[in-house]
């Protein structure tokens, strides 16, 4: 191939565009679906085209590499979305990959790269994240049991979907990673607003997810004095606003924040007082004392409030993970290797959580930001440039270059 | 037929039982789907083994009758439910009508009754309330254009639905109807705290509903800092809190009611600030001075929240219908049944919407409410006896028989 860094760039951007497309300009493809499966044969058909050998493993992860090594550079992410989002979220690590992979090859870097495409990073099909990095790194708090019951938004649980497969829930560790890289939006406005073109992430906060489930009693909405109704909803919507406000004040505090992104109404008709609701609760922060106060203040707010209507609560902890560090050597060596190019780079926090956590406590890990538009993602709206992929690109392979030159790596 | 009242009553229950029955106890059989056609196939098969003829008419209703006549009593009801709804809502009435037919044909009462069958009383698929009744008695607000864009639980326009069944949105006006009857379970809980065995009906107070729709900004829930975020479910949470708050002022002042009985999120995804939000709301009373309260203040509260909270707001009516009361004579007439009969008996209002609704502005009308377990109502615990369906059915009975004797009507 003969194509400049931006037209490969367009050509693998073309290449995914129209799996799962929406007609609003974003995509749906959930993580173990027939879409996000269509999204792995064009990563592997993309990497063919480069003369690589592509491998899956037992959770269904996709790994593209020139040639065997005992020990490589692992540059990761994922390639499926949350139910209406963006084109930009996981793919753009992807595409920072495979550009790697294509300059690796015609330099003859010598250092091993593979690139992985990891499954199921968001939770949006399975209440879960992370899946497809947190298997093989054995890194999922989740047992393989409370794994297989989890129900996909198609009602299968992730244990049919799983022997449909002939993946595992339990796949050997991965080994012969030398360190972990990752490229991906930023998805948030702090590149933007500074002005920075490439960000250097230092820690991952940890989300912690809660289901809470609220049963009143479903009555007749005409009939039924107001006096004597356990109305559910009303219920949810207090608890919906306890974690608001649970989330500003730490947000002052510790920069955390708490979201209500789901919530499920049972019947769900104009005319019976809701009689069951469902919330699903995301807290997220980098600050461990901050996440403990705000999981406890959360419940503690949903049994009040529960406990005064006269309604019956269950609460569920869907995931935990801890907020980690990303290596320190690396983030010296991607702050440098920005420096040498003259790319504007400052090191940040993650609030959002990647595949790199997953790989953070077990190898040298190190993530690179590029800018997306006003800071939106999970969102049709979401958008980057392919200067800014390039950018981040650029960053990761004068990191690569310089290590290799320096013998750093084997 | 040789089958004692309580025993036709059980074989009545008994036919519709199977039709939309969920596992839990109770049924779904939405208006204008399979299962509410089902339903009155059903009715008109129970009306042939009574030797009746059985019509339809251009809404879809069923009338059954055992010889024509220039004017009848209509006795009339419902066979549709809510979603998860009872077995009593509607077919009660049902239930009373075909008793009354067989004994009127085993006397020979001299009257002619007709049992009508209507469609789509309950909201629950197209989010507007006594379809059938209100449209052969061209009560419903809404024209023709405005009914046959409303969308159906299954996706589908009504206007469709009318189209493929050869339904007409402009049937011509019921006419022949001497006076209107109605037996109804309470669905509220007056009569059982009272200890009265049957209730007269007053008032029918009127439903007026809206449907709000909210749009934020959905953003990735990590990513996205407290202090930048439109989430459109915290404003949707704060607006039916304020619904409540309202339904409870005048619930203290004139014993109405105000609900959020639907709630829609969107995407509804874990790691996504809510974008988008959909309300429905249910405002109910007797007095129309408070249902202009409630109506202006829920309004109110919407913009204020939306404009604090930077979400925009889009409004529609869904339907609106006056308070009506029922003939007082034909109360007169049957209070004093109920008293012949030995049965207690009390006048009481309705703050459930019945077809009864769409006769009162054209013909005199009645109704009888029984008593129905705890007040309990659109829920599958739903549950009332079928001695209490005879009570009100008796009072029916003796109040139409006392009639005819009395030469009061042809």
């Amino acid at each position: 191939m003969s194509l400049s860094d931006r037209e490969y760039m367009q050509h693998l951007f073309d290449a995914f565009y129209e799996v799962g497309a929406l007609p609003g300009g974003g995509v749906t493809r959930l993580g173990y679906t027939e879409l996000e499966d269509e999204m792995h044969r064009r990563f592997a058909a993309l990497a063919g085209e480069l003369g690589c050998r592509v491998e899956s493993d037992l959770a269904g992860n996709s790994y593209a590499y020139l040639k065997e090594a005992d020990a490589c550079v692992l540059i990761g992410s994922h390639l499926d979305s949350v139910i209406q989002g963006g084109r930009y979220d996981g793919v753009a690590g992807i595409m920072a990959g495979l550009l790697l992979l294509k300059r690796a090859g015609e330099a003859g870097l010598p250092l091993p790269l593979k690139v992985a495409a990891f499954r199921c990073e968001e939770s949006s099909n399975f209440g879960c994240c992370t899946m497809g990095s947190g298997l093989v790194t054995h890194q999922l708090k989740e047992g393989p049991e409370k794994l297989a019951r989890l129900i996909g938004k198609n009602g299968e649980t992730l244990g049919d979907v799983f022997a449909r497969r002939g993946l595992s829930m339990t796949p050997p560790r991965i080994t012969g990673i030398q360190e972990y890289l990752e490229l991906h939006i930023e998805q948030g406005k702090v590149l933007e607003e500074t002005g920075a073109r490439v960000g250097v992430v230092s820690t991952i906060a940890g989300p912690r997810r809660w289901k809470l489930r609220l049963k009143g009693l479903a009555e007749h909405s005409g009939a039924t004095p107001m006096s004597m109704r356990q109305d559910a909803l009303c219920a949810a919507c207090e608890i919906v606003l306890a974690v608001e406000a649970i989330g500003r004040r730490e947000a002052a505090l510790c920069e955390s924040v708490a979201t209500v992104g789901v919530i499920q109404n049972t019947p769900n008709a104009l005319n019976v007082v809701p009689g069951a609701a469902e919330l699903g609760i995301d807290l997220r922060g980098s600050n461990r004392d901050s996440l403990d106060r705000m999981e406890q203040d959360t419940l503690s707010a949903a049994r009040t409030i529960c406990a005064r209507r006269n309604i019956a609560l269950a609460e569920s902890k869907l995931s935990e993970m801890d907020p980690v560090s990303m290596d320190e050597s690396i983030q010296q060596g991607l702050m440098a290797a920005a420096e040498r190019l003259g790319i504007s780079c400052r090191t940040m926090p993650s609030r959002a959580g990647h595949d790199a956590m997953a790989f953070a406590p077990l190898f040298p890990t190190g993530m690179v930001f590029i800018p997306c538009e006003k800071g939106i993602s999970h969102n049709p709206l979401e958008s980057t440039t392919l200067e800014s992929i390039l950018d981040g690109t650029d960053v990761l392979w004068e990191y690569l270059s310089h290590a290799s030159q320096a013998q750093i790596m084997p």
